[in-house]
């Protein structure tokens, strides 16, 4: 045990495959290595924010058995002992008590955070900024922290944090937490942006191991004795099988759901005005992209006639475009995606329906 | 000189490139080797449309340098000795005047059927008994005959050919000509289908070799100088240096303009109710394939959700189609085309554009 300052560890989540980014997104093609915006994957982007908070080998990635070897090479200084590997996918909480387990072994008072691997900040200082206010916060109290973006749109995709009256003793840009809210209707989304004290839900956390794993047993039991059995085969021969085993009887569960809106303990909320997205679907990318209001967007070459606010991913074939308006066209090898831009959730749909009819070449 | 009946020909006039089914016809791909509906070209069809009225070795093809090798493969039956180069395209009128001295020389009272290569006829048998009408017409008398096609719509994009009032003495579905129409604004084209003595001029003539001639003698004097001096070379070591010195100086004119609007001849119109199309562009080969008013028309294979009248031709390459309706499709190797189906005609601008950008990969 080290009897110096606590370490902190990144957990980076790489194991979702981002089916509304079909057809450039695919199982063997997840959506955090796609180079969305810029030379980098997002993933790769995600792991170089790291340095000047964490240090590269303080990252644990956790991915799945599927996708470890094509994530491999986005993990730049990434330790191979720290990437770890769920057998089957559960939903964020067991993700994370398998991280938090893994970490606590290196150090029983190390502070964790959490991120998704498939998103996009703008603003890297203040990034780096508010997870060491975060950080910090984690040191001096037994106490939970979740980053909240401030909302821009009435977005009805995310989930919102609330938080309480202003704390005067707290610092700027840092507030308790009132409550966390699922993903709202139009009408709700629309009275959350209009109050001002409603953030989105980045799922970006901060913790220590030891309090999230506590939290664990008290409020996920079953999960959590799955967890500790797993956690005892380690270093054991037979280790790959008892984790298949016993993660495998884990019911899924969002971090969310199964503790931060149960949690007794004190929640914070850190503002994160750091020009965050979700990168969350293909109109998405076209709005981050959308610098004025009549552009098209073109990744590849195309040939506009009157032809305004599209999105054109086309890296590998010349896109001719006529008389088209709000329209996302996506080119691949393979495949070729044609989508009313507000329409480009539907493309999970798509997906549905050629795992439904078994395409796998599609898929 | 044969002391039998003279002999038919047919001349089928296959050099155009066909920009308008860009980007699946190129330079090299040009639309009448495309098999745009079933299995064969459409220049394959117009040469299996011919036996039953001319045999194949007397279906004579015009085509361009460029082309001549390509097509070879479309031509069943032809004989090399009855496939003329034109050097360059000079339209339509130098193009029947070059065939018809080459099928002057094989028979000099011979009857020739000029027919473009790229169209579609769906009723073979009456297609056929039209052009016997009119072979034998040209053989009782000094005329030029044309076929009309009854039209179905205010097409703005055709030539139109008048009929005059009924004459009692012509079989049913012979007319003599009142004029021909060059292509109509919306307004004129909507009178001419209304008034009922409007027809299509399909682009098909029939005629005696040496009747063309001389009619071209009269209203083409410079034109058929040049033919005439590349005539007298045939069989010479220089032939191609004379055809293509003369060729160049042939001011380019078509058959209509040249011939057809200024003969004082005797010019007669057969109905061409056999369900003739021009296969003109990408929406009319929606109109040709649309049987119902709700429906995709796919080449390939295509995934639509919420998406009706769209013309899908992707062979080789997965479409998915969200919500969009009367819109083209269209993948080929190198490139996309996205446009509103009522904007087909506007391809030509894109061709257009990759010209004057010298984008040689795209022709």
């Amino acid at each position: 045990m080290s009897k110096d300052a606590p370490k902190t560890y990144a957990v980076i989540m790489a194991g979702g495959s981002g089916t509304r980014f079909w057809p450039l997104s695919r199982e063997m093609s997840p959506k955090q290595i796609l180079k969305l915006i810029g030379p980098k994957s997002l993933l790769q982007e995600t792991v170089s924010r790291m340095p000047g908070v964490i240090p590269r080998d303080q990252i644990v990635v956790v991915t799945s058995q599927q996708q470890v070897d094509i994530i491999k090479p986005h993990l730049l200084g990434v330790l191979d002992s720290n990437i770890l590997v769920e057998p089957m996918p559960k939903n964020t909480a067991p993700c994370i008590g398998l991280a938090a387990l893994h970490i606590q072994r290196l150090d029983p008072e190390a502070v964790m955070v959490v991120l998704p691997s498939d998103h996009r900040i703008t603003d890297l200082e203040k990034f780096q900024s508010v997870l060491q206010t975060g950080i910090d916060l984690t040191l001096e109290n037994r106490s939970l922290v979740t980053i909240g973006i401030p909302p821009t749109r009435p977005e009805t995709g995310y989930g919102y944090i609330q938080i309480k009256p202003e704390n005067s003793n707290l610092p700027d840009g840092v507030h308790t937490v009132e409550t966390f809210a699922e993903k709202p209707n139009r009408t709700t989304a629309e009275r959350f942006l209009q109050s001002g004290d409603f953030f989105w839900n980045s799922g970006i956390f901060i913790w220590k191991a030891k309090q999230i794993l506590s939290e664990m047993e008290e409020h996920l039991p079953d999960q959590y004795a799955q967890l500790r059995l797993i956690d005892q085969a380690d270093g054991e021969d037979d280790y790959f099988s008892v984790l298949s085993n016993h993660y495998n009887r884990i019911r899924p569960i969002s971090i969310d759901y199964g503790i931060m809106e149960v949690s007794q303990s004190r929640i914070y909320m850190l503002e994160g005005a750091f020009g965050w997205s979700d990168v969350g679907s293909w109109d998405e990318l076209f709005r981050i992209h959308s610098k004025t209001g009549m552009q098209n967007v073109t990744e590849g070459e195309a040939i506009y006639i009157d032809s305004s606010n599209n999105l054109v991913y086309s890296p590998n074939k010349m896109a001719a475009v006529i008389g088209m308006e709000d329209v996302l066209v996506v080119n691949t090898p393979d495949a070729t995606l044609i989508c009313p831009l507000d329409r480009a959730q539907d493309v999970k749909n798509i997906v549905e329906k050629l795992r439904k009819d078994n395409r796998k070449e599609y898929l």
